[in-house]
């Protein structure tokens, strides 16, 4: 376990440590109340179709920030992010296949680069846990389970493929509740996009997530499925681009935002930061 | 089924209609958009113990309005407003009975009676069909269905008992979004209670509804239920006053205010109308 200094509660410090190499773990707790983001790169070629797949679908890919090309910073984020450092592990994928995560991508960057930061779920679930909504995957320091749905993506070039899903269960009243919080965090996938039998967005089984570990569910629960950062990955994998690269699962850039203000921040007018 | 002439989709000419004894009907559907209330009359003696149980329970008795002792006006809610003649048809309850369904209720007025006009579910249903959103009692012209549940309201003197629920099927998609909707009208009974399972709020049979029709349930929905406008009549069944007045069932008093604009006239600063 992580043993959590004042170096990993500041996000520009935390930063620093990833940048060194000295923290390689997940950053879930991590960064005080900073907003994380799910990442993204991929050569120009490939860039303007998967900016155009994130548009189209903002449930599962949210957009807080799109680099310029070859340009490894992300100034709307925080203070001086180099994004091909300041991620703890990275996937690169070649054809569609994951191939080797690497603490550091400086050598595979390239001039015509575009990095793509998606909101994550971290925002919300602390805004859950903060109104007294068990988030019951976290209390039992489990991986959040992650479906393959029915329910196609609208597809933008060649990005596509199913929308994948991560289930939190809970009482309904709580799940009542849980809707309207999580809508007021459209970049942290918003509002859930199902409730109640799985079968009908095509989930065969509950316990045999595609992604994550297995769910737990208390009697009387009722499953709530949101919108997942894992579907651009999906997305990769149907597209199958020569090179991509993005975040290893739960490695997360740490922005300099607050989690709670990432709306106001990222979408209000003007610059903010 | 009565054909709606343009008295009936004015709200002060419906009232004099309603008034003068030529519209004795239910009140859905009529009055344009203008914001329908239920009805409840007590003399003061039990009034201020009912009227802490509207504001400890406001989830079932959203309060639009509370009359002076006397005053059969009520000048937040419309012109020349007269409650004792402007609703279509009124119950009269002796010892918790319902002993009789009159037009009028002028001849059993008094000097100590205190009005409660209590927020109905009509605003938040024209909301959901303006979002697509089926309301499948009302497309299959019948009563809402209601039930009694184990849920129970919070007590004040002698007025508690079990909360009522209003059921209404749905898609899950479409449920998350009425969640949405119905969050922003908390003067009509406002986000859902429950969704799902009804056994888990005591309700053993769907189809034996305690109050109204039998629900229509298309294959997929799942059941989605509200706080109930009828709580304060099963309230009044538990407290056995001496005497209680209260509208029939779908005669509502049409009120002069736009129903989407309620939330914002009535608990505004100042005074609106």
């Amino acid at each position: 376990m992580t043993v959590i200094s004042p170096q990993h509660a500041d996000p520009q410090a935390l930063r620093r440590l990833i940048r060194s190499g000295a923290h390689q773990g997940p950053t879930a707790g991590l960064g005080g109340d900073a907003l994380q983001g799910n990442l993204v790169i991929l050569p120009a070629a490939e860039a303007a179709d998967f900016l155009r797949y994130c548009q189209q679908n903002p449930r599962p890919c949210p957009l807080l920030a799109v680099g310029a090309p070859g340009d490894p910073t992300l100034p709307t984020l925080g203070r001086d992010i180099d994004i091909r450092r300041d991620i703890p592990r990275y996937r690169v994928w070649r054809d569609g296949v994951l191939v080797a995560e690497p603490s550091d991508i400086a050598d595979l960057w390239r001039d015509d680069m575009v990095s793509f930061l998606i909101g994550c779920s971290f925002s919300f679930e602390d805004a859950l846990i903060a109104a007294g909504i068990p988030v019951r995957h976290s209390a039992a320091r489990r991986n959040v389970p992650m479906y393959r749905t029915s329910i196609m993506t609208r597809p933008a070039g060649p990005f596509g493929g199913p929308l994948v899903v991560s289930l939190r269960a809970m009482p309904a009243a709580d799940a009542i509740e849980a809707v309207r919080i999580c809508a007021g965090f459209p970049l942290a996938h918003g509002a859930p996009v199902h409730l109640g039998d799985p079968s009908l967005i095509g989930i065969a089984d509950l316990d045999a997530p595609d992604y994550g570990d297995p769910p737990v569910i208390e009697p009387g629960d009722l499953p709530v499925f949101w919108a997942c950062g894992v579907t651009p990955q999906a997305a990769i994998e149907a597209a199958r681009p020569a090179l991509a690269l993005t975040h290893a699962p739960g490695h997360m850039l740490v922005t300099d935002i607050p989690a709670a203000r990432a709306e106001r921040i990222l979408t209000g007018p003007g610059q903010a930061l």
